[in-house]
C-alpha cells in the first residue's frame, strides 16, 4: 500500500519564477521528509513526441499553445501516482524541440509539485491537485528573465527569443494561462524571490503532510475545514 | 514586559470580502491562543474625526481616498502595540459618518489582523507588518456585495451606494488600491469563500505564533529564512 500523495499545481507565465519558487519549496522539505519524498514534475517534460517532424518544422511549433503539450499522459500519471503506482515520466529535450528516447521511472512520493504555465488550464489536472499556485509577475519582467535563461542555458538567439515571446508567448499567455489566475487557492507575487510566500507554503504543506494518514485512508481532502 | 506581537495586513477592495477572511482566521487561532491574544483591527475605524463638519458636508467626502483616513494614527497604534503599550483605537460610525466619542482600550495582542481598503497604500503601516495579504476579487463581484452590504446593514439606499461607487469607489480602487497589490507577501483570489487560502495563513501563523519568543527579543524577522 503506499502512502498519502499530496500534490501541488504551481502555473504562471514563462519566465516568472515557478522552477525556482517550486525548488525552493521542495529543498526545505527534502529536509524533513527525505529526497525522494518531494518530487517536482515539469509540465515541460509533456510536451509531445515530435518524431514524424523534421527540426524546421518542429521550431515552428507554438510551444504555448495548450495543445502542445500532452496533458491526457499527465493525467495519466497523475492518477497513477495518486493510487500509489510509479510512472515512465517523459523528458524533454528543447535543443532540439523534441522528447528524449529515455523516460524516467518515478515512484509516489509524499509530496508532487507539478509545475508548468498551464497546469491550471486542464481541469482534470486541477481536480487532482490538493493546492493550486498561480505565479503572478509583470509580464516584462518575465520576459528579461527569460531571455537570460534561453540564451545562456538553452542556447537559443535572443532574436528567437523575442520573435516567440510576440508571435506566442505573450498571446497565448492572455488566452490560455492569465485566465486559470483566478482558479488558484493562492496568487504568490514576485515568484521564486518571495520568501515570505515560501514560509507560508511551507507551513501549510508540513501540516498537511504531517496529518495525512499512512495508507488505504481517502486520499483527498482531508485537511479541508 | 510584552509578549511579541505579530501583525498581519488585509487589503483588497471594499466588498471583497476581506472582513470575513480576516474573522475566519481570527476564529481559528482565537481558540488556540485565546480571545484576547487575536484581535481585529479595523482601518475603518481610523475615518478622520468630522465633528466640525454638517452631515451634508459629511456626505459629500470622498471616504475612498487615502486622506479620508488618519493613518498617521494608526501608525502610531502599531507602533504603540509593537512596544508593549495599550491603544485607545477609535470607533466609527457609518450611519452619521463620523468618530464615535467612545474610544476601545486594546492591549497588545499576540496577533494584530489590520484589514481596509488602504493598509498597504502607506509605508509605514507596511513597514510594520509581519505578513500582507491582498484580496483579489472581480470587482463586480465587490460591488454586488457591497450593494446588499451597505443597504441592509448599514442602512444605505442602493441609490446612494451605486452613486459613490461610481464617483470615488471604482475610480479610487484602480488609482490607490490595485497598485498595492503588488507589494503583498500573497493575494487571496475569492476573498472569505477561500477555504483553502485560509488554511494557508492559518498553519503559516500557528509556525509563527508557536515560534514566537516571548520578551525582550528581537520583534521582527524572527521567521524569515
Amino acid at each position: 500500500m503506499a502512502n498519502e500523495i499530496t500534490m501541488v499545481g504551481i502555473a504562471g507565465a514563462s519566465g516568472s519564477g515557478k522552477s525556482v519558487l517550486a525548488q525552493l519549496v521542495a529543498q526545505r522539505l527534502s529536509k524533513k521528509y527525505g529526497t525522494e519524498q518531494v518530487v517536482i514534475l515539469q509540465e515541460d517534460s509533456y510536451y509531445r513526441s515530435r518524431d514524424h517532424l523534421t527540426f524546421e518544422q518542429r521550431e515552428q511549433i507554438n510551444y504555448d499553445h495548450p495543445e502542445a503539450i500532452e496533458h491526457s499522459l499527465l493525467v495519466l500519471h497523475l492518477q497513477q501516482l495518486r493510487q500509489g503506482s510509479p510512472i515512465d515520466a517523459p523528458q524533454y529535450d528543447y535543443a532540439i524541440h523534441n522528447r528524449k528516447r529515455e523516460s524516467l521511472r518515478l515512484k509516489p512520493p509524499r509530496l508532487l509539485v507539478v509545475e508548468g504555465i498551464l497546469v491550471l488550464h486542464d481541469q482534470q489536472i486541477r481536480s487532482q491537485l490538493d493546492l493550486s499556485v498561480f505565479v503572478d509577475v509583470p509580464l516584462d519582467i518575465c520576459l528579461a528573465r527569460r531571455l537570460d535563461r534561453d540564451v545562456t542555458e538553452r542556447g537559443r538567439t535572443s532574436q528567437s527569443v523575442l520573435e516567440q515571446f510576440q508571435t506566442t508567448v505573450r498571446p497565448m499567455y492572455f488566452q490560455f494561462v492569465e485566465p486559470t489566475r483566478q482558479s488558484a487557492d493562492i496568487i504568490v507575487p514576485g515568484g521564486g524571490e518571495n520568501l515570505k510566500a515560501i514560509e507560508l507554503l511551507n507551513a501549510f504543506l508540513e501540516t498537511v503532510l504531517d496529518d495525512a494518514p499512512a495508507a488505504g485512508t481517502a486520499s483527498q481532502g482531508t485537511w479541508s475545514p
